[in-house]
This record gives C-alpha cells, structure tokens and sequence, in this order.
C-alpha cells in the first residue's frame, strides 16, 4: 500500500500498529532496491513473501493487468484459464520484441524488468561460479542443443563461406545435431585414450584445421561437462588455437555451471585464448524444470548479435523459474550448492538431510568399493568433476547381453540416471554414424556404468543407489536375471546418452 | 484413491456415502478415459477439479516424483525452490528428447503423455478451426519467428542447393527476420494494390521463381493473418503455383487459427495444391502466455522431419497452458470463441459480459462512424477477417508529426494495440531496406490507423478504444497535442510491428 | 514497489513506460483507498489480481513476516507448513484479542484490518440486502447455532434471573441446541396450520410470556428462513410483543440475507418493536465454505457485548473467505445474485449459464408441473420465499416407506438437498421429544418433499432435479423399488434436518 | 488414474515406463492406505505432493464436486471466489452436523474422512505428546476460552445445581471469560510464593471445596502452561482431590503439548485422580495458525458429550491446517520438535538453521548472562518448562514508568513476545478486579520480563531478542529513553496477556 493508504488505515486500527506494519513493508521495499540497484543475486535468500510481493508488483505493470486498459490489437495478453494466469503470475506477454529477445515491450514493463534482471541476476552468478570475467549473458527458452544452434547460425552470418564446425567427438545426440540443425557439416575429432581417460586430441584438431582452411570453418565446438571416462576438453589449448587461426568458439557447457573446474577452464580459455560463446543448460545447474539456456561470451556485442537472432518473443517461462530460484537461494545458498553438492531438496521433505562431506567423493568411494567387491574397478578420470564410470568386464564375459540387462534392471528398480555403456554399440545420427556409440570413443577397452554426483545430489541418493546396483550385481552372479526380460535392451540404450 | 483405500474408508465412514464418492470418483476417470482413448479435446469443457485431479495423476508418473526414486544421473528434475515446482504441477522433466522434442522420455512418462495428448488435442482443435485435413501437429515452445525458421532448417536438408525464400511482403520483423536466422536471401515480392486492398502479386511471384530456377528456392513463405490494408495472400494460387514448380510452401498462420477465413484459405490451399507447413502462435490463437507456435501439416513424415531437427529436450510450459485452456474451454467453448469472438475475460472478472453481436462487426461499424465524423473513412478491406484500418489523411495534412503523436496519445490513455501507420517511414532489417516500412508497400496512398478485433476482445475494449480515439481526434482539431511530447515518435513506430 | 523503487526501474526499462506501470500500480492503490475510507462493499467486484495484492499488503504487516522480527512469546504466527501458509496468505494471527474477537492485535496489524474491514464491509452487505438501519455487526468464526448460543449467554449476564426462552417451533437441530447448550429450557410453541402453512401462533406466545412472567424469559428465539411448509415468523408482531413485555428477541435469520423478504421482515420488526439481534450463517448466504456466522443487531453496545463475551482469539478463516467473496462480487454482483438467483457458479465452469427468469419461480412452475403428472400438488406456502413443498400423498397410500424411500433414491442419483419428509417420525433432541418430526408440527395433514432456490441455484439445477425426480417417482407406479433397499431410511431422516 | 486408465495409456507411451509410473502412484496409496488403517501420524512425513493428492481426493467425493451433481438444497457447498475454493482444496462443507460436530455428513464423504483422520491423528500425535492414557479428542475451531466454556456448559447438563469453578490464579483473560461466559462463579483462588515460584495452594483450594459444598462446584479448572514465575499446577494432587470430593477437573492445557513436563502432569493426573477433559491450543502446539483447539480426555462417552453440545456444523479449516501440517512433518518430525524446540522455518526460508542445543537451556543461559551484566537476576523457577522470567528490579528503581517504557522500546525493535511485567497494576475483568495483573499475585516481590522458548524457536530469535534487550537496557542507563514515548503504556501492558 502506499502512505496514503497507510494513513487512512491508521484511523481503523491503532497508528503505531499500522506505523510498524509501515515500517515491515519498507524492508521487503529494500531488498528491491537493492536488486534493482546492483542487478546482482541478492546474498542471502529471498522470502517466499518477498519474491510473490515483488512478481505481484511486475504484474501489475504489464498492460494486461491494468485495471482501465482497453486491448484492440492482435496480441493483448489475454487469458481464457485462471490457472494459467495464476501459474505465471499474471504476467503473460513473455519475453523479447521481434528484432532482439533481450528488448523492452512497451505493453509490458513488468515483464521487461523481469528480463532485464534476469539476465542481470544470472550473469551475476556466473561470476559467482568461476567465470569472473563473462560480461554478457541472457536467457533463452531453448534447451541447450537448439541454442548452440543459435550461436551457429549467428555465426554464418559472419564467416558466410564456412561450411565446417570441428568437433571433438562427444556421445551426445542434441549437441551433434545442433551442427545438423544450423545446416553445417560437423568433422568428428576420435579422442585420444589416456589412461582410463578420453582427452581432446589436439594434433588433429590442428592439422584438420589447416587441411580444410580456416576461413571454411565455422568454428570450434568444444566440451566441458561430459560422461566419463570422456574429460572437459583442453579448453586453454582450443582456445589459444582459436586465437590463432582466427576461428571462432563456441563451447558447450551444458552442466558445468556447477563444477568449479569447468567454469575455471572457461575463464582460463577466454584469458589466454578465445571463446566466442558457452552455452549451459537452465535445468541442469539451477535445479529448475527443463527448457532454458544461458549463452554467455566475453564480448558484448556478439552476445548481442546472438539475442537479436531469435526472430520474435518468448517464453518468460524459463527466466521466471531462475530468477525465483537464485532469489530464494541467494548467492550464499547457490554457493553452498556449489562447494557441497550437498542434500537439497524442495519443500516438500520437511527435514533435510544434510551432508557431511562432499557427495562427489562420497560416490566415488562407495562405488570405488563396490567394484572391487564386484571384481570391477572405478574408472580412473580425475578430470572429470561430476561424473564417474565403473568398469563392467566381468559382467560382459558373463553374458553377451548382461550388461544391457543390468541397465533395465536398474530403470526397474527405480535407480534414474545410472547408464551403462555396453561396447560395440552403432548408431546413426542425421545420416553420420558413430561406431562404440555411447562411449565417445569407437572402441573403448570395457563396457561400464555412469553415476554422477549432480547439483542437489543427497546423501540418500548414493546410499539407495549403491544398495540397489549391489544387489542386481549379486543377482547376476546367481545368473537368475528372471526380471531383465520385462524391458527392452533399447531402452536403456536410449537412456544413457546423457545430453538426451 | 485406489479401491482398497475406499475400502478401508468405509470403516471410518458410513459405506453408502464413501461408495458415492467413489462413484463420484469415476466420473473424473471417465473424462480422462475418454481424453487418453479418443485423444481430442472434449467438447464441455471440464472444472477445474478434474483438470488439477489429472495434472497431479500425470506429475505421479514422473520419477522426479518417486517416492523410492534415486537419482545419480546429470538431469534429475530436482527443484530448488517449492514456488516454482507448484507452478509446474511438479512436471519437470519438460517434453522430448535429444532426437525428437514429440518423444518419449524414459524418466517421465507423466510428462510424455502430456506432450503426447497436446499435440493431439490441439491437431483436433486444428480441424474444428477449419483444417479438416490436417494430419500431424506439435507443440514447440518458441514462438511463430523461431517456428519458421525451424521449418526452413528442415527444407534446407532436402534442398541443399537452394538459397533463396520468396515472401509476398509483410511488414513483420519477426518474421522477415526468420529467413534471415535460417541463412537464406529473402526475395520480397511488393503486393498489388487493389481497391484499399494489398494483395498478392502472384504474376511477380511466378517470374521470380523462373528467374532464379525453382531449385535454388527453398520455398514460398506466404502469411494469412496481417494488418489490414494487406490482406491474407492468396494461399491457393500460391499452393497450386508450389505444386506446379515443386517448391515447398510455408505458411505463416500466425493468428489465422481464430478466423475460420484463414482456417479456409490452408484448407483450399491444400486441397488444390501445395501446402507443407503452417505455423500458428499458440498466445494469440488460444489465449495462452507468450512463447509457444504449433507446427501442422499435411505430411506426417515432414512434420515429423521437423519436430526431430529440434535439438534437445524442450519447456513443457507452453503445452501445458495451451493443455489446461483447452481442456477448460471445451472444443464447444472454443468454437463459441471462433463464433462470436465475444467477450470472455479470465476469473478475475466474476461477471463476464457477453457480446450479442460479433465483435468484428461491432468495431468495424464503430469505427466507421468515428471516422465519418473526423472526415476520415474506413479502409475498405473485406479480405481482411481480423484487421481494419482507418485513414488519417486529414491529421497527416495538418501537422507533419500528428500521425505518430496520435500513436503516442492512445498509448498514455491505455489503449493498447491501436497501431498508426505513417507514411513515409524507412527501415532497415537485418542489412534489407523497407520503403513505407509498417505498411507492406513502398507507397500506400494515406497513412491510417489499425485496429483488430482479436480472440477475447470484449465490447468494452471497443467502446473505450473509440472514445479515447474520438477524444484524441478532437483534441488535434483544437490543436493543443501537448501530451504528444512526453513519448517519443519512434515509440510508436516500434509499437506497430504486428509480429514485434 | 513505491515511488524509489519505480526510480531506479526506469534506469533499466525506459521511463515512459515505467510511469505508466506505476500508474497502473495507482488504479490498484485507488481501490484499496476507497475500501479503507469508506468501509463498504466496492460497488464493482475486484479483479483477482487486486484482491491479492491487497491481501498480500495486509500479510506484509503482520509481524510473523517482519523480516527483521525475533520471538519469544508463546504464540509468534510460525508457521510449519508452507501449504498452510500459503493457503492463509500468511494471515496466520487471527482475529481478536482475549477481551473482544473484534478487537486489535498489536502483533497484526494486517490481520487486524481485515478484521475490522471486513465486518464493515458485511455490516454495509447487509444494509444492501434490506435492513438498511443495521447499526453493527460482526463476523465470528462459528456456525448459526453456536453463535446463537453466544447471544444467549450474553443475555444471561443481563438477565440473569431467565431460565426460558420462547420458540415457535422450527425442526433443526441446531437452533434448538443452541439453547439447550447455553443451559436455558426451550419453551415450545406450536405453529398454526393457516391453508398449507404452518404460522406463528401469537396468542400463544403471548399466553406464555403471561404465564412465565417475562422477567423469567430469556428471550424469544424466532427464526425467518425455514423449510416450507413454515413460512417465516411473524416478525413485526413478535418485535412488537417483546417491547410490550421487555423481553429480548433474537432472531435466527440463517439464510435468510438472499431474501428481501426475510431481511424486510427483519427491518420491519426493528422499527415497529424490538429485536436485538439478528444471526445468519455465511456459508448458506453468501457461497463461502461452512463455518462463520454474522451476529448483527440496531445496537451498538449489545452486538459489542456479544463480541465481548467470546473468550480468545479466533479462526481468521470466515473472515478472509466473506472478505474475498465480497471484493470479488462486489456490491452490484451480490445485488444480482439477490435479484434472480440466477446461475452463478465458481471458475472452474467456463460458460456461465444465465438464467432468464428467477429461479424461484423457475423451480416453482417445474414442481408444480410435476405434481400434477403424478397427482400431487404443489403446496400453497407464498410466504416463504425460498422453500417449496409438494405433497407426497399418493406415494404415501401406496407403500408406507415409499416416502423415505424416494429420499434414498434421490441421494443416490445425486439429487442433494431435496429433503423427504414423512408423517409421523418421532424424534428426541436434547431429552425433548418432537412429534412429527421435521415437519414443524405434530401432526401435518400430508408427507412432501422440499426443494428450494438458494442463492447459487442454476437452471441446470432445477432441470435436471425435475428430471430425476420424475423418474424416481414414475419407478414407484412401476412398483419396481429395488434401488431403494440399498439405503438406510434413517439416511434420508437426517438428510431432511434443514440445520443439521 | 485407475487401471483402467493406466492401460490405455500404454497406447500412447511406452508400456514400461506407464507401468513404472503406475506402480510410483501406488507407492502414494500405500502412505493413504495405512492413515486410513491405522488412524496414525505416519512416522516420517509425507511430500506435499502425496498430501495435496490426497486431499484432492477428499475433494472429489464430496458433493459439490459431484460432476452429475443437482443441488436443491439451503446448503450446497457452492462457492462464489475461485480465490476462496482453492484455498479450502474444494472441501466447502465444513464438519459435523447438526448433532454433533464429529458426525458424518451424507453430502460430504471426503470432508467426513478429513474430520475423522484428522481427530484420529491428532488423538495419536497427543499420545507421543505424553498423555499415553488419552482415549478420546477432537478438534474444534475455536480457541482455548471458548473451547472451555463449551466444556463447562456440558457440565452444567451434568452438575444442574452448581455455581462455582474453582481457578488457581492466572492471569490470562480468556480463561478466566471463558467462566464467566459460561455464566459461572469462578472462585480465584490465589497462589503460594515458594522461593521464585508462584504455586497451586492445595490447602486454601480444598478448604473452598468445603466451603461452598461439593455439589455446588461445577469442576476445579487447572492450568498447565503458563507465564513464569507461575509454574504449572500440582496436578496430581488437585486430580486426587477432585477424585476425592467427586468435583469434575478441567485442565487448560493452553500451550502444554509442546511440554513434556505439562504432558506428563496430565498424565500422572490421570492416573492417580481425575481428570475430565483437558484443552490445549492448535496454534500454539503445532503451528498452524490461530483459531482452533483440541478438546481431549479419558472417557469417550464425556468427550462425546462436549462434541454434541455444539450446536450445528463447523469450520473445517482448523482441521485441515493440523493434519496438513501433521502429514507434513510426521511422527517423527514433531518428536524432533519437541526434544530439540528446535530451529524450524518455512519453506521461505531455504537454508534452516540447525540449533545444536535445545533452545529453552540457551534462552535461560544467555538471559541469566544479560540480567547479570545489568544487576538483575533470573528468577528460579524450575517446575515451568517453556517460560523464563528475569527481574526489572534495578530499572523500577529508577523510574516509575521505565518497565513499561521497555516494554514498548522492546515492541519498536520488533523483540514480540517480551512481555514485561510492572507492579501494582490493577485490573477489572467481567466485574472481577485483580490486584498485581499480569503477575499472577496480588504483590509479587518485583517487576519482570518474560521470555519464552515455545515451540519453533530459533537460535536467531533468541541471539536477536538478547541483543536488543542489551541495547534497550543500556539506554536505560544512559537516561536516554526518548524512544519510549512513542508508545502508549497500555499497549504493552495488554501484549503483556499471555492468553490474549
């Protein structure tokens, strides 16, 4: 209410009751303006209370929720369900004009302000996160394959005669078909095997660079967050070639927002090198339903050109959910994300549990472990921040189709995101076919299985998981694997690629 | 409840009235049996309790709802914040997967069904709009400009040779701008002035397709919906002209689906020729919020061409408001909104005021009679279902700036959507230089101003909108246009791009 | 946001476009104002969007969501449930204090205005719908009969040698246990058989104040809306007679507001004589959930008395619910809803069905129609405004439980509130016996059933009510009553209890 | 969605993943399926998303939810706000009948169940509490004070001849209104100054029994849980002494369930001697916000007897908050909360804040700390469990007013709770003066300020409460008190009523 209103209240109750209500409203004010002042994501967490009086306030400056408004265009913000306008908050003119996703609506300031901090707010927390030298970001409602296809397509526009995009080989179907998508030719880059590990193999970046002429490739299309035993490619060393060869780079960043090492090899690469752009999934850092991206860069006005791409509005969708989760975490929570990929969990699980020590080194002792009960081993793949493999040898030697099969087991058992990567698997892809799909490499030595120790990863999640794979392993030892007939191998095929 | 817990629940109370309620239960399962068998959109609209009853069934099937889940994968549909897991019913794994945004996830089948059962729903809701033969449709969470160019991405793989896209003009950003996304060149062909009428100059269009070669042209990308004085192309000349030189045939239905005249237009077009494509803005056909277009088609196998060019997994927020709306009109509902585009407010208002005559009408004829008494006249524009426009000859002589102060004056008043065209106004898009830019000919004999009778306009937007009009009208007669200054001309001019 | 944080915004998003928000904020703001200055209904019903905000407004002043409060008293407004806070718009204090439910919480300011709006608002309502010198009244979070209850105690303080109340009798429960629970002795006056009507018998009464002495009376306890075929009390003369002999009168309007005739009968008698308070449910008057009465009254300090007498705080949940309905409706909804008691239904119905004719004597014309097909009549009750009765006769010669019979029928086929009433049930309530039970007289000449037209009715109501009933009873002539062997006959018996 | 519906399904997404999610929905009816066996709080508590689930499945089977409903009754549970039906999850028809307010309604299965569940979990929730013995509760939406006068009205029924409750002095309002509405005699009888403590005099209290004669006593009225330096009465040996003289015993358990101290008094009281019915607050014991309370005992037919005596239906929102609330934080959450008294927030609150000791030890530490550092001591007072007290001493000395002057400065600073208590103030509550009000003694030795730790208290609260009470007492002693003006007296000393 405004003081006019307080005023008049004081005349129905007590004024030094109203006075101090007064008061109480102008510290959710000042948290505010403290946002819209810095633009930053607050430090400490937002109220519920304060985040609905702040979209409540946006609201009620878009057109549509103005009370003497009168509508004759084609568009007017109108809803046919209460459910929906409540679902968002009545605030229905999305995001963007036509010429740039990034611009101000003149029917919907609320909106506008709701996209402008968003940006703001997010560009802020990839400092936070490692990138301290990013000076552009925004939001857009594609998942992360369509937005690298964005950046690619913003790219032709600049280098008209390239046909080629290098890239070192991941087993990914969206990130491939980005390439596919924006019309490009993509050179597949085998990674070099060392130790357990996949590495970028620079060499032949390089001299695949020089045998199709620079001005003919669109750019680098680099990795950081994959499946091991894949590693982050050597970001610095992409870069400086970039750099050098006068070739853009668009890395694909797709969860690294949560790992302090991916986000390191960002800033190391833009530092020493070049990066044009990196893209990171919405979802799979900031703990929100599928459906957004970030495309950040170092550059202002490429990131611009990128935004101003997107022909027409969009969907605020995706903005709004990050915006209320990083001002329901603040800073501080999103770090503690960050350093403890600790047990978080909605309201709905009343008491949390928390974690004592990283969930990252937690998995991997327990499944180091359990391998070696198994007569397995866990993959050796330091670089890899998230994820981890354990070997499946003797699983494979049992029976041909033992593996597979203790991926459906798994899916039954209700144990998500474990993938097992059998060997010899082939696929095609929008006509290019990948030997040993699934493993980023044409002949891995074994076949394996995946875990990865995600943002908001629990405690409980490790414990279950490890509890469950132990005891299909068991099974098979008895070779009793009655249940794996009840699903079908391709399932869990299909399950395991994991930018799916 | 499951019949065991009802039951149990006859011991706790009296079995007659908990057997009711059972009973009451089926009849909620017997819309939602009916829903899943036939797939289209029921014809009574249901309540909201069974809308939320079936959401939450759906949310239950995903694994990020498992009560036993454990997760150990990169992407878990684990949410940070509770306000923004409610707003999505707690679907949060979006639609599709890295192959194909209309598949199957393993990890949510709530959420498949949700993708699956919208698309079907709104391919029936296609028919009762007037496609009777449209054969497959999806949901895609951008918008009309990104939908188009998704469309182009897909016909670039089956025509590699071809660079060129011929466009009866339209003075649309967005979607002008979604050729220049894809990567191809523009061929804009000026429209032929016929009466007060801008219609398509199909003689140009067919020596321009002999001029460059039909195989280097990608496709024909013909508009329905438009500001009048332009009118609906010709879709079934353009269509038959397609299947004569083997050229696609894109057609941007933006907001056709509201007017059974465009719904008409795609429907010849296609029985009499060539039509691969349409595209619809989901916001202003179905009073949904900003961000989400249907792709339809006549070919299940292009459709589906396209659907898997989109990389990556996808928001399910526009699928699930353009779900709700659906399920609370009713096929019977919408078809009433088709009818009478009568008023029809959201819950907010309790008392809905209902039109006794056709909206378009209404404000064609209100606006008639304004215009005769400013000495102005109403463009005769019968081609145009949706749009009318009104000279403003005699305010362009008196004052050089009028036109767009007249613009700036309807803003502050809080009409929205009313949009002036001066003459004369010049601007370049993405490096394309449009003469008269805002009124799709280089030289239209008198600037005017547009007004729409949209899906949900009420009576009351109209009578508003002609006495804030009038009222501005008047004061430009005693020439006191002080308010004008506060806004800035070009505000307008941004204002009245229809695809902004 | 107020005017600093509207400052700062326009440095993001461009000025003009800002003011107009905050103009829009001021549409809001005006609204509020006029509630807070005049305390009465708003003539228009507000949109959702305000109504939240507001609420939101109150929440802020409440010192359960200071952000800066810290509490160590016994009762802070913690809250464990975020779906509970939620619900109550974390409006969590209540209302009252220990001395006054109507009085001022230091600790919610926001809580105490609702409060106090909120029993301004219903006292305005009220006045609305008829008695237009109501001087006070107030909202209490109890059903009709406790809240008589609480004006008998009140009464007790003044009277404190009365140990009888007088009752024309009425067969509901409740009001009559509302006496007994306040501990004073019902004296029962039967009602006069008047054509079909049973009505007050004042020589009666008077005999009784005569014979008791009216310094031993408590108060008469009469009662407006009732189940024809009683008809309301003869106000005016009960008023009259209560001032003649100084006898308090309190009456029971239940759900009697919808009614001009109840409340003019109310008016009247507070003109002409003495009544010192009048009390009607909530739920039944204006479409809330069940649980708030209002207690009103012509003077100040006795309906300040009775809120006086409720020991603690209270139950802000009524309050809030009456509170938004209002808002909601507005003056002028609720006035239409008095008018034609005409179809009005919640969100979930899309397509409000509008009724052409009032309900009663839709309903009235239907029943009677009916009667006649199968030889009953409708029974002749032109002063009760609401309730209809029809005679059972026929049914009743043909089998003597086809009457309850024909309840159970109805309940099953989910015909709710149409209430059977047989001869000759005998019923003890609180150690009283009633003969004829739920009849209102010992012995009435013929069984009926009641339907009635409250507010909310709709015409598909009455259509399908006829409907079944016609089916119902033409399955009687069939002699084929299996269905109705699978209900209890007591299910019906207590259905019929109008107060239950 | 039943079987039915999962099979079809399976057409439109793969049968597999179908499966899985129907057998996650059972994993949901299983937790209803024991709370509907068992009648328990379940051990661990439920996510919001198997309550709300569960609660819609209430909804469905009650009448106004009917799909094929027609409604021609007084009462249909229609409701006008869409706001107003959501927020109640569509349950409309409140609880009871007119009988009797846990009665089963024939029009509202699901709101019956919720009724019956609720009284039942509550039931069990009391036995974890400490009263291992009670048989028989439920709830009431009414507070404490009415809640006790309707018990003592039920005992009139009972004890027709007697005038008189006896009441151990405490200085509570409504629990002393709660008599006098009743239209009893309370006879006070004062307290004994052992050391600190203020406690039950057994001799004075059996010396009124023999006075005013057995008969004549409507019950003795104890109290457990209230405002140092009263402690809790000798519950023990008043039950032996009413057990002894046949007096009925009602207990005002206000705040006690959180205590296991008050729970187990009532207890032993029960075991030894009479206890008829205790009364304790949902609010203050569970977090949830004002208006309802539970009325428990050991004698089922008595228990009865107080729920028959409410005349007519009931709010149903009491009921709701506590076994959402009780779903939400189960058995086991709610032991937690009462050992720990510890840090629980919210959901607003993202990261709670563990306290590592049991917050009443921290309160008494760091008050007894501060009231060194100013010269003043905390009061001894061992036997009450949840409220502190530490003397003003040094600060009466200095100025007459200086203790209510602190008062309020502790009320600016947003310290709620603190309530100080002066001497020598004096009171007239229903006719009844107190001397010493507030103090529970006609002279207590010296002023105080009370502090609790209740239930949901934070370590935050209570380092927050120190500090500031540190700043005011300093001020003090600087002679700088202008801030105290600001506030009336008498405002805190009404704050200061613990059972306001």
């Amino acid at each position: 209410m405004n003081s006019e209103n307080f005023s008049i209240s004081e005349k129905i109750v007590s004024s030094s009751y109203i006075r101090q209500g007064a008061q109480a409203r102008r510290g959710h004010e000042q948290l505010i303006r403290l946002l819209l002042e810095q633009g930053k994501c607050p430090e400490d967490g937002w109220s519920e209370s304060t985040i609905e009086l702040f979209l409540n306030e946006l609201a009620v400056m878009d057109s549509n929720n103005f009370l003497g408004n009168c509508g004759v265009g084609e568009r007017e913000g109108r809803v046919a369900s209460g459910l929906v306008a409540r679902r968002h908050y009545r605030l229905i003119h999305g995001i963007g004009r036509s010429g740039d996703i990034a611009a101000i609506q003149p029917k919907a300031a609320g909106s506008s302000l709701l996209n402008k901090l968003t940006n703001s707010v997010v560009l802020d927390i990839l400092k936070v996160a490692g990138v301290r030298t990013v000076s552009s970001c925004f939001v857009v409602p594609m998942a992360t394959g369509m937005s690298l296809t964005l950046c690619f397509l913003t790219l032709r526009h600049k280098r008209p005669k390239a046909k080629y995009i290098i890239w070192p080989r991941i087993d990914q179907k969206s990130c491939f078909k980005s390439m596919i998508t924006a019309g490009f030719e993509p050179v597949v880059v085998e990674n070099l095997l060392e130790g357990d590990e996949l590495r970028t193999d620079l060499q032949t970046i390089e001299s695949k660079i020089q045998e199709l002429g620079a001005e003919n490739i669109l750019c680098i299309h680099s990795t950081t967050s994959c499946f091991a035993p894949r590693v982050p490619d050597r970001l610095e060393e992409l870069a400086v070639m970039c750099a050098k060869y006068n070739i853009p780079h668009i890395v694909n960043n797709a969860y690294g927002v949560q790992s302090s090492k991916c986000m390191h090899l960002i800033q190391q690469g833009a530092r020493v090198g070049r990066i044009d752009a990196f893209v990171q999934s919405l979802d799979k850092n900031f703990m929100v339903p599928v459906g957004g991206a970030i495309i950040a860069g170092f550059d202002d006005s490429f990131i611009q050109d990128i935004s101003r791409m997107y022909p027409g509005r969009a969907s605020a969708s995706p903005s709004l959910d990050v915006l209320i989760t990083l001002l329901t975490l603040g800073a501080n929570g999103y770090r503690k994300l960050l350093k403890q990929r600790k047990v978080f969990s909605t309201c709905s699980t009343t008491f949390q549990r928390f974690a004592v020590q990283e969930m990252y080194t937690n998995l991997a002792e327990e499944l180091k472990k359990l391998a070696e009960t198994h007569g397995e081993r866990l993959l050796e793949t330091s670089h890899n921040p998230i994820s981890l493999a354990m070997s499946l040898c003797s699983l494979e030697k049992q029976n041909d189709r033992a593996v597979t099969q203790l991926g459906s087991m798994l899916f039954t058992r209700q144990v998500s995101g474990a993938r097992v990567v059998p060997r010899g698997t082939e696929q095609t892809v929008s006509g290019y076919t990948f030997k040993g799909f699934m493993s980023h490499a044409n002949d891995y030595p074994c076949p394996y299985l995946n875990a990865a120790s995600a943002i908001g990863i629990t405690k409980e999640d490790v414990t279950l998981c490890i509890k469950r794979l132990d005891k299909c392993l068991k099974t098979f030892k008895k070779e009793k694997c009655d249940q794996s007939s009840t699903l079908e191998t391709s399932l869990t095929g299909n399950e395991g690629d994991p930018c799916e």
